[in-house]
Formats: C-alpha cells, sequence, structure tokens
C-alpha cells in the first residue's frame, strides 16, 4: 500500500503527499460551479504550468459515493491541492468534484480550506467562477468581486469589471472571498460572463487571459480553442433541444391520450 | 484590509466593531417575517435615531452566498447589531438578512445571540412581527405576546391586545421572547396587524408609534408614509394577479392539448 | 417573572419545578402519535390523579416556534413530566407537544429524557400507541411489544396480545422501549387497535382499562365516554368525506378543461 | 433481563455479546443495497459457516424505528457481528437493516464501524454489493474496485473483471473500501452483474463462488439455489408488470377525464 501521512481537523481529513510548497503562494480555486468555467480555468493551469499535487482533503459533507477508476481501484470525492513556481511565483490550486450541499457544511469545509491554507500565508486567494446572462454571450466579459480595494484596483487595470455583476455568488467561490477577510489575505472572485446552461470554455478563457496578464504567464491556448469549439457546438445543441421543449407538445399528448 | 476584531462562539462568528454600548439597553429586533414588518420598523428606527452599527454576526446557518455590493466588494449574509442614545436611554437594534431554516440553527442562533446579548444585561427585549390575517388590514391594531406579567400591563396601557393572537408565532420573533426567559430578561413580541402576501409598511406605523408612545421617541413618518403609499399600490397590484390567478386556466389549457 | 432552576445537558434544557418526585416510579409515556392515543390515555391520567407538573423539557429538535396563549403570554414547543402518587405507587406521566422529526434527534432526545428519568430508578416505562389498522375497530385489543419477559407475562393476564402486532412502531414510543433495555429498565409499548386516520378516545379507553387493572387505579370513564361519542361522529364524517374523495372528479374535470 | 456490556464511541453505540474473536480476521461485509446481493451473500455465508453474534451496533444515524418480534419483543435497527473459524481461519460478518440516508453520516458510521474493526487487525475486508444493468443477466460475471494492487491481482487470478465497472460505488460497499486505505487495510468491493430492480440470488451465487474459490471454502448451494428460483419468477413478474406499466394509460385517462 502507499504510505500517507494524514492530519484530521475536526471532521476533515488532510492527506499529505509533499510538503515542498513555498510560503507566500497566489491560491487559485476553480470548484464546480456555473459554466464549470472555475473547474476548466484551474485544471487548464495546472496542466500549463506542469502543477504536482500536494494534498488531497476528504470531508463527511461530500456525498458517500467513491469513483471506480480504469485501473480497478477506487478514489473517493476530494479536494486536491497542487503547486507549481513559475518565474519565482509559488502557485497554489485547489480543485475537487463537488461542492457540499448543506449551509453549514459549506461554510464547515471553506473554513478547514482556509485555515489550511492560511499555513501558507498566501498573497492573495482568487476564486474563479461563471457569472450566468441566460444568453449566448460573444465576447464574454470578466466580472469582479473582491474583499478589499487593493483587489479592485489591480484587477480594474487589467479589464476586470467591478460593481456590475448584482445579486449573491453562491457557493464557495463567493464564501471563500468573503471568508478570507478573517484571515487577513486578500481575495477576488473573477466570473467569467457565460450562458449557464452548458460548459463554456470560452468564458473560461477570458478569466485566463486576465490571470495570464496579472502573473505575466505564457499560456498556450491551442488546447483551450479545441475546447471553446467542442462548447460551442454544444452549446448549440442544448438551445436546438431547449427550443423544441418549447414547443406546444402535441405528439406526446396525443401519445399519452389515444 | 480594515481592521476588525473577532470573537468566536461554537460556530457563531462574532465582529466587533465599536464597543461603546452603555449598560442596560432596551433591545428592538427587526428580522426577516410575515409583511417584512418587523424588518421595515428596525431599519426605519436606526435611520431615525441614527443609530451606529457595533457588531456584526455571522453563522454556518445562513445560506452559503455572498452579496455583491454596488462598490465591488463582497458581504456574508449577517445579522447587524446598532445603537443609539436617545434622551439617555440607550437602544440596541438587531437587524439581519436571513433567518435559518433548520430547527435546531433557529434555536442555536437565538441562543448565541441572547447570550450575546446579556452582557449588556437589557432591561428589555421587544421583537416585531406581524401578525397575517389574509385581508386588507385599514386600521392594524397591535397584537401582544409576552414572557412576563409586567410586560402585558405595560404594553396593555398603550394600545396593545393580547389574547387575542392565535396559534403560533413562527420564528425567532417568538423564540427570542420565550428564550429570553431564561435570561430573565422581560421579552415581548409587538405583531401589527397585516394581509401577509406584501411588504406592509403600514402595519409597521402601528407597531412604530407603540414604540414611540412607550419610549416618548419623537418619529417622523414622513418617509414612512411615501413607503405606506407604494406598499398600498403594491398591495393592489398583488391582488389583481391574484385574481387572475384563481380565474380558470382556458387559454393555457387550450394551449397545452392543442 | 416566575424563579425558574435549569439544569442544562448538551443540547437539551430540562427546567425544573419541583423535586418532590419519590424514587421507583412508573413511567407513563403518552406523545402525540397513532390515533392520538397515547396522548388522550397520558391527559387523562393525569387529570384523573390530580398529577403535578414537576419538570419541563426543551430541545432544539423542536420546530423553532412558541404557542400564543390566552393569557398573553408565549410558551414553547415542550415536553412535560407529571406525577402523582396513588395508594403509595408513584406515578410518572411524560406529555408532550410533537415529536422530533430527525432520525438523530429522536434519537438524542429519547437518550436525554431516558437519563434523566433514570435518576429516579424507574420500576418500569410504559409507552402508549395506537396500532393503525386502516378499518373501524368495535372492540380494540391491546397489543404489546416489551424488551423483557418479565414484562410479557405480566401483561399477557391483563388480556394484552403480543407477537401478533407486525412491522415497526415508529418514533419514541417504540424507541422508549427498546433503549430501556440499555439503562436496566424493563419496559413495553401498549398500542389500542386504532384506524388510525382520526383521534380515537375508543382505543384510549381499552389501554386506560388495561393500566387500571395492572396499578388497581379506579378511574372514571364518564369524560372519556363522551370523548369517544365526539371521536365516533368524527369519525363517520371522516369517511364520507374519503367515500366522496374517490368517487369521479367529475365537476372539477369540467371546471378546469372548461 | 439478559446481561450486557456496551462500549460508547462519540454516537454510536457497541454493545458486545462475546470477546473471542482472533486477530487478523477476513472481514465480509453485506449491507442492503442494490439486488440485496450483499446482504444474501452475507447472511448466506452466517448460515453456511454457522458463524456466531459477537457484537452488535446502533446508531442514531438509522431511523427511528423498532422491529416487533414474533416472541413479543422489540429490537432496534442495527449492524451485527459474527464471526467464525474455518481451517484455521477467522472470518467476521458485517450485516445491518439498513444504510444511513445522510452523508456525513455515512462517512462517520463507516469510521466508527472501522474503528472497532482495526482492532482486530484485519487481513482484508471484502464489502459485496450488486452492479446494476437494467437487464435480464444470465451469467452474472463479478465485477471489482479495490484500494491496492495487491488485491487486484489477486482476484484476477479468480474471474473477477477489473477496470470495466463504470461510474461510482454509493453507500458503505464503496466507502468502506476507499476509507479502509486510512487504517492500512487491503480492501476489496466485489459486485456481482444484477438487473437491480429485484432481490438476485443469481448474482449473490456468482459473487459466493469467489469468496469459496479464494478461500477453499466448502459451501452447499442447494438452498440458494432455491433462492435463485424464487428470485427468477419474482424477476419475470416484475418484468410483466413493467410492460403493463409502459403500455399507453387508456383505462385511466378515460375514467379520469369521463
Amino acid at each position: 500500500m502507499e504510505e500517507f501521512h494524514n492530519v484530521e481537523t475536526d471532521s476533515l481529513l488532510f492527506e499529505k503527499i509533499s510538503e515542498k510548497v513555498r510560503k507566500h503562494p497566489i491560491v487559485i480555486v476553480g470548484l464546480p460551479g456555473i459554466g464549470l468555467v472555475g473547474k476548466i480555468v484551474a485544471d487548464y493551469l495546472i496542466k500549463q504550468l506542469k502543477a504536482k499535487k500536494f494534498a488531497i482533503f476528504y470531508s463527511p459533507a461530500f456525498p458517500p459515493q467513491v469513483i471506480m477508476k480504469r485501473n480497478g481501484k477506487v478514489r473517493m470525492l476530494s479536494y486536491r491541492f497542487y503547486h507549481a513556481n513559475v518565474s519565482s511565483k509559488e502557485f497554489i490550486f485547489l480543485v475537487g468534484d463537488i461542492q457540499p450541499f448543506d449551509s453549514d457544511w459549506q461554510h464547515g469545509v471553506c473554513k478547514g480550506l482556509l485555515e489550511y491554507l492560511s499555513k501558507f500565508d498566501p498573497k492573495e486567494i482568487i476564486t474563479i467562477g461563471g457569472y450566468g446572462t441566460n444568453q449566448f454571450v460573444q465576447k464574454p466579459r470578466v466580472l469582479g468581486a473582491a474583499n478589499a480595494q487593493v483587489e479592485i484596483e489591480e484587477y480594474k487595470k487589467l479589464g476586470v469589471v467591478f460593481g456590475e455583476a448584482r445579486g449573491s455568488i453562491i457557493g464557495a467561490a463567493g464564501l471563500f472571498v468573503a471568508m478570507s477577510r478573517f484571515y487577513g489575505i486578500p481575495a477576488i472572485c473573477l466570473m467569467g460572463e457565460t450562458h449557464g446552461a452548458y460548459v463554456d470554455a470560452n468564458a473560461a478563457k477570458a478569466v485566463l487571459e486576465i490571470i495570464a496578464k496579472r502573473f505575466k504567464l505564457k499560456i498556450d491556448y491551442s488546447e483551450l480553442e479545441k475546447k471553446v469549439q467542442l462548447t460551442e457546438r454544444a452549446m448549440r445543441e442544448i438551445e436546438e433541444e431547449l427550443k423544441k421543449m418549447q414547443q406546444p407538445k402535441e405528439k406526446e399528448n396525443l401519445n399519452y391520450f389515444r
């Protein structure tokens, strides 16, 4: 069996793989959410920057199911921490399978993760999400919501739009930003405009460009472009299916009442 | 980043902004509920008495969502404490965004807040609510339900009606009054009669007048009157929509079965 | 304000009114359940034996609502303990407003109450319930389910039927009996046969007669007979309403599709 | 009353009946799940190997209901531990009435049971389940998913298929395997292919044969064959009912709209 060390924090379980993470990292959080924008962005950066997994996080907040892998093994639903050092900047990426459903577990998991991350004394936490518009967006803007004025100033320069997003950010992307203030960590949520009903690599690209500019990263978008095309096709198919659904249900009714 | 001090009580988090609250305050609680009567009354008093925010309360009982503000920042759902000193009377106002859904969280949050408030040794706790009548009420009465005979006597003199409200008070407005007894604090729930299906400034005014008489406060109702007019118009619109909804759904059926 | 002493056990809150309860009592539990048989029996015994309230129990497991009383006061949902001494036998009665919905709270409340009761070292715990038959029962039998052979022997002599009730006892009436074993207390659930869809004083009488025989109590059934008549009339009305409901919904359909 | 010893672990309650379990057992877990395959296999092995009950486990995670037994007694929903020593191999069987519904309780119960089992220092944990195919399976295969390569090698030799099962294992059968890694215990989930909509003794037999081969057990399948025939008949009846359900609901509609 593989070796592992684990540290338990209340009902959270961390499995450490490596401890070579440097202090003062930039943390990028991409959990499942609207348009899967956050997930695509974080996964893409992990691949592009060749980030290495250094910790796994398990929680009773996740559904009691295990994923069967192609190699015959199982793995629990988890959040995974990766890190990469690019031009003397340390990055931590947090990705995962799912978000907890219950309010108190969302708060509990978020607090547990922030307490873990705060040990590395992060410079900044960036959460990625989608901003649902219910419309096809040709040129998605990136909307921002931060916990400190310094973040707003920094990202305004890069073209991020503040004060125009309406309503609430639901789930971890928002909670991380708000709760980071209690740990004294500047944090921002970057939201790519997206339809909301499909996986949107286009919105992901818009966010990736902001991050690349901010940290002077060279990102090869060629793989993402392929994803964008696939996503656009998927989108058109969904829209056509939606149209069909809105047409009168004649056939079904005939069938049902014959 | 802004400075802040926080005190954690189990799963409740208090953020102190100021500690200049005087002892023996009168506490007025206006949380979201029927007709938003409680919320309107407390918000209006905060504005009229120029009350100052002195503490914020966060809880995992609240939904995991953050509100995006016009200035580009986020804020968590919260309960907020204000205080004001008027003719040598100290007032504390408790207002908030939402009430917890789960039974145990309702009890837990209420207990946490009462423990916090009991440090100031309150003279009296007044919770404000609406008493739903399902009818348009021209001259709303104020109904009362208290945890001590002394409260009943005091408010009867001011025209509050006791023993006529039927059934249960659901949520914080009732729980605060009942649980205050365990802390030895006299408490009363003042309920303005209201339709229940719309925001009712008219019921709010009836409650405000009782509070003004009780504590000899001068309240300028001119802004509230404007609210009352807006509310009445909104009410008529809702009633008309409700009437339409009760008419036979001919068109929809034709459409559905054609 | 009234004086009170309270003892807190985790998330349970006991309010003691008197401590003059004698050791080795017979405990009779009548909480809301099928046909309200348990509630009727316990309430009737409390009245007949002139039992006195000696403790109140509150729990975050109960819905966050307070009942408005005719005298203008509020009271929280609660479980109430009464005691009476009849021909040198000490009786404790446990009655209440509601049962918790969640599994863990049901177990938690039951455990909390048994820990409290076990301090009095009870001779026996009797829970009262209804056994739903979905039919009108002319001469309801009393079915029994116990946690010890000694109980079965004792109640068989009195006409209680064992081994014929099928399935599960849901809620406190069953859990109390099963969990009493962990405290070394003999316990039995007495179930009066009842339709299940209405309040059944007739089933209650059958159970009362068993308890009267067992403890040589003189019970005046005249008030209960009145209740039985009222209950039977209510039952017939419900049955007629049920019949109407099973007839084809012609009028409604015509109305709905016109 | 019967004697009993109990050990409490947080909210879990263990009742020990005997402690004569030998160290380094093989643990076989058969809890209710798809096709009741796990339950049939474990129950059948307990009977065939004349295993003896040595511990009972209760939890607030289980529904608050008690089962009425034919002998007039009640029993709580529980998990039961049996053990048997066959040709100097110690076996532990874990069977039970139900699985917890809530995510956190599933994790909590699984952790509690693994902590208890780890005291015996198990050689291996085998959980049994069904793999739902939504089709009638003539010759069910046994699919495997393990937490260690050594398990995969061992069971591949016996004909178990790895890497072909898709998706997730929901509930205890999967969680036990994944969480066993934290206790350093090799574990595997054996899944008999089954329709999923009926109790399947046929799939159970396929799994039993693997276990018999693995541990050189002699199993008399004659009783199971009877079960297989009963199961197949039940299956055909269900399929016919399903066909009827898919036919146009003419009669009901006529009735409903007349």
